[in-house]
């Protein structure tokens, strides 16, 4: 494909891979159950340097590219296990880094690459889904606090965070968005609440959660960046958002196609293997192709992203259409496996449950359309 | 719409409301949780003459028409519960009035009406899905008792159910198809193994079990009609079965629309309700379009149904593509509740995953489509 | 199906199928060839009484109801020739018969059903497609004439017609819908210029042109109706016209399933028939299944038309889900010929560009679904 | 994109694109509506070393790589005109070169570079499509010639063609696919006769032909490499033809998005563009996505192609999936552009006539999809 890679990549795929296969595989579907993963893991994959590998050395990581995230969720994938590592690492941690000051950045990034730090960002809101212009969370400088108050919701990490960056209003412009700034919220601040662990359809390991700050008071040095450019920061990396998302979708599709094409293969009926059934092997090559094109696209992404590219155009195109092209073959593969397939011990029928989230979080696929469309000049 | 109802229909649903707001819809969200409906539940309904309402009032019925099990299944559906009574009444005891003999029926048939026993019907096999010919169970006669072996897999009511008929081998005839015969299976019958309470994605009432026989000795008298005669009887109430189903993803689809639109209508974004989006009225428009031409087909099978007709092609037509609509309409439904749509307290979220089987279940889609490629002369 | 014939109906038919053979099929190629459809071939229609067979018999009609236009799109459908008929019986002569004084209805109805009189309806102006409200055709009253001036695009029947029913503006009130008036010119009157006979890529034998009215003098007595009302009279009239082009998708479809089950069975390849191979046998179900829902819905929508429901949002449904079904029944029909499907002789090939324009008159298919929401309330 | 350019590269576009200016466009309508372009034409487009640029420079030719195919399919698009120069040179022209001894090539080559010989290859007969092993058209020894008898159709540059490479059965093996062989037939040689041009829905410029053999006699020096192998030599080189394909496709598409776009942005209706609806919007963004994915898709192949990699899955993909793409694109332009869309004189008419054929020919996605299958082991 697209990419190539060096004995270093190969080295790191290797030992994230035997890491997986040890520490995590073997636990995962009961911290599924219990829908809880252990700190401890967290702590784990930092000591093997999995967690902010990008970041430079001073700060805990080893200075590597964006390419290593691929890496991350593929191995991730094919371990079928999910654990919102790349939200941490290559999402929230990017803010800090990015805007954070040298105080804040020395006080939390090692703790982000060593695993002690989990990380969060909370924009959605019970009213304003991606509408950032409706947010109604407010910060009210006092001295040297923030008198934070609001409520956020579908806040991955949320329920296990040491750190929530949390984009609030501090202002009243009549542009809207030059009032968000985002503060960064440690666990254990009196009046933040981790108010209630969210029930979902799949994804039970991602501490999916609703946060509440009640005259949450925030040491102003908690402030990220300048006071009112939160909604520039915030664009600024929606690109790798988007990006981290459909690689993610990509790889849960290649999944998925995977279990489709050994079930297609290994299943008899009618007295021979289903996947010799004209109609099964067409919707296997269908699928092939659709997985195929979209693992060009998005390495071609992720090349240029490395190259520092501007691409959000681009990032929203395959946001939407490898979200959605998952979720037709999840559906696909979940009927060829017939009622198997909506049992729960098969990989498929969680996989089924897990990917319909992608089309909606990190931006719904309407927004990435909205996008798209204005970028057009419509 | 096509059929028409009489006052009596009226107060059959009337009265059906009222029962299932008062005795069910309170406790159905504790017993989905239980993945269990208490047997008492079966006791009510059968009191209140909702069990088999169609048989003769000398087994326990109203003698009423098969229009009362659309009124059933639309009734459980306005009131979000799901039960599988249309199972037992409308598919199981069909076979047990159609094909047993006078002693048969009067043992049995007030029971079923009454709810003392409840009914399932197994047909598929691990190895043998769609594939009636490639059926292992095998019941071989002993004086007065078949000897039954086997196993069967996805049998809704299988875990609570008092009586089974199932389809094994009795014959070795060259032509597969004459070997099948139907055996009525009692709970307690040493041999026959409630074998497992299967997890699925949804529809976590609906008792799905795997049964296993060993050694089983079913009584002869329990054979039901003659022996090499099950394929023909399986087939002869594949129309009815596929009827119901489609009425079932019919009522589904009509719920989740109206979910959708309501959401719709007060759920606002970006400064306005969401639905006056044109990409989300679009949506709705077409899934309005698409329920009403359903309803319109299905009300003209049940008529036609009533009026005795064949319809195998027309039922396999209706059971596929309202099936595949129902799963469209969720879809849709649930991208259009946002981060909602994936949290299990809201409605959508159970039911996207609830009508996932229905492409499956009562004969896959793909078997739907060889039947009427079949009936087309291809 | 749903409607049920009298022995009249059938006699109509036989007639009307006996007439088209010997009449129509015979030269129907050439006149598609040469983009004309000769003037004496509308008096032969007219003659046996197949022109506005519902007009009272004072006027030249029968006096039967709805379903005989059923008959004729049917009967005009398995002949295989497309002459604009029912745009003349069962949308233009209407506004007559309804808006019409008694004057105007002698003068005009008995040659609308004798064939003497084609006519038209004119609404669609170059910027101006399905905005009423846009339109710039004005009529200015001078003592008892109104001074016609404007341009109207995609007119059927407009080449050849005798009788054109424009809309245009009659007055300035606040309100555009109040301004709209509906005039009858008649050919021959100077200043209407019948511009251009447009060049389509199907349906060559529609007379669509573009027509002209340069400070055309139309007799004052040619108003149809109140002045101000043609808004009002347009939309009454709009139910029945879409029913009508959805009984044309419909029959189009149903044609070409029959081409292309016929083709399936008789083509062979790689040894044996095409309808053989799985896929195409499961696009043939699929195929069968839309065809016999959409006629299902069209023979609801005809019974309950004719019954006098207001079904202005089912209307719409059928017309933009006819019409699509339609066009994919076409491209896989097509597809399943292989090349021949390429090649003009083949009816697959032209019917294919026929009903390319279904999606978009009548009202555009966006236009059906903006409809729709309004009726949902959003 | 994937592809860069050099400065040779585009000084090739630059006076390709000024040369379509203004020796082609001016007059390519008019060519159109004649359904014939003047050999005249090839002359100068060989004259200018358009034809076969590849060939090395003994042949005529300036021994370029593939990439300047991409140029020209994409030029010739820019300027919307369709003549089979991509056919002869990349297609036709490569047998002669790969598998003509130095006799046959130096006889042959120079005129295919100069445009004095134009080429069409035969592989297609009425009853055997796809199916080579079903191949009628025999060819048998006599001495120092082949008698040839046969009939061949859907022939591009049939109609035009100097030389025709015709697949014929030369032997009896009963593996059929050694019975193979690839004979070049002159223009002029008795017997050999070009039966009939074919009228198709579009691409009128493409001289497609029905050729018939009758008694054929070609010299036997006109054997193109070995007796038998003939079904390799047409393997080998599928490939290439398939990516020329979905090249044309992923062009077709990019122009018509592009009209849809440029349409979208200055057409208005109800007092906006009509880009700025929503649904429009939409649907232009997903165009605008499929059209960057199979770009990218694309020249990722051409690119691996020029590197020797063998493409057969890949090449398959992209030839089915594009050309399904773009026949989705004209769809949804055509229905933007409302009653204009089915005016002959709108380019979107004529493309969405054009590109019916792109899932058919050169394979169907069929036969596509069936060669994927395989390759996953189906």
């Amino acid at each position: 494909m697209l990419l190539s890679y060096t004995r270093e990549h190969e080295m790191y795929r290797e030992s994230l891979r035997k890491f997986l296969q040890k520490e995590v595989e073997p636990y995962f579907r009961e911290w599924e159950k219990d829908r809880q993963v252990p700190r401890e893991v967290w702590k784990a994959f930092g000591r093997q340097g999995f967690l902010c590998p990008w970041l430079p050395e001073e700060y805990g990581g080893s200075g590597v590219g964006f390419e290593y995230a691929l890496i991350l969720i593929e191995e991730m994938s094919r371990a079928d296990v999910d654990i919102p590592i790349s939200l941490h690492s290559e999402v929230v941690v990017p803010y800090l880094y990015s805007y954070g000051n040298d105080e804040q950045k020395r006080r939390w990034l090692p703790g982000c690459a060593s695993g002690d730090l989990i990380t969060a960002v909370a924009m959605t809101e019970p009213d304003a889904g991606s509408d950032l212009a409706a947010l109604r969370t407010t910060a009210v400088r006092d001295v040297d606090t923030y008198i934070l108050n609001g409520q956020k919701v579908f806040i991955t990490n949320g329920w296990d965070c040491d750190l929530v960056i949390v984009a609030c209003k501090t202002g009243n412009d009549p542009k809207p968005h030059r009032n968000i700034s985002l503060l960064v919220v440690e666990e254990g601040t009196p009046g933040f609440i981790k108010a209630k662990k969210l029930n979902k359809m799949g994804r039970h390991t991602e501490g999916t959660a609703e946060l509440v700050f009640e005259d949450c008071r925030v040491p102003a040095r908690n402030l990220l960046g300048q006071e009112g450019k939160g909604f520039y920061y915030l664009m600024e990396k929606l690109q790798q958002e988007r990006l981290i998302a459909s690689m993610g979708s990509l790889c849960a599709a290649e999944k998925m196609f995977q279990e489709g094409l050994e079930y297609a293969k290994t299943r008899r009926a009618f007295g021979q293997p289903i996947g010799s059934f004209q109609h099964n092997s067409f919707k296997l090559a269908e699928m092939a192709t659709e997985v195929e094109i979209a693992r060009t696209f998005v390495e071609r992404l992720v090349m240029e992203h490395i190259q520092g590219r501007e691409l959000v155009m681009e990032a929203s195109m395959a946001k939407w259409w490898v979200s959605e092209m998952a979720n037709r073959v999840a559906a696909q593969v979940l009927q060829l496996h017939g009622g198997y397939g909506y049992m729960e011990e098969y990989p498929i029928c969680r996989h089924y449950q897990n990917v319909r989230v992608d089309t909606i979080y990190a931006g719904t696929n309407e927004i990435m359309k909205s996008i798209i469309a204005k970028r057009l000049g419509l």
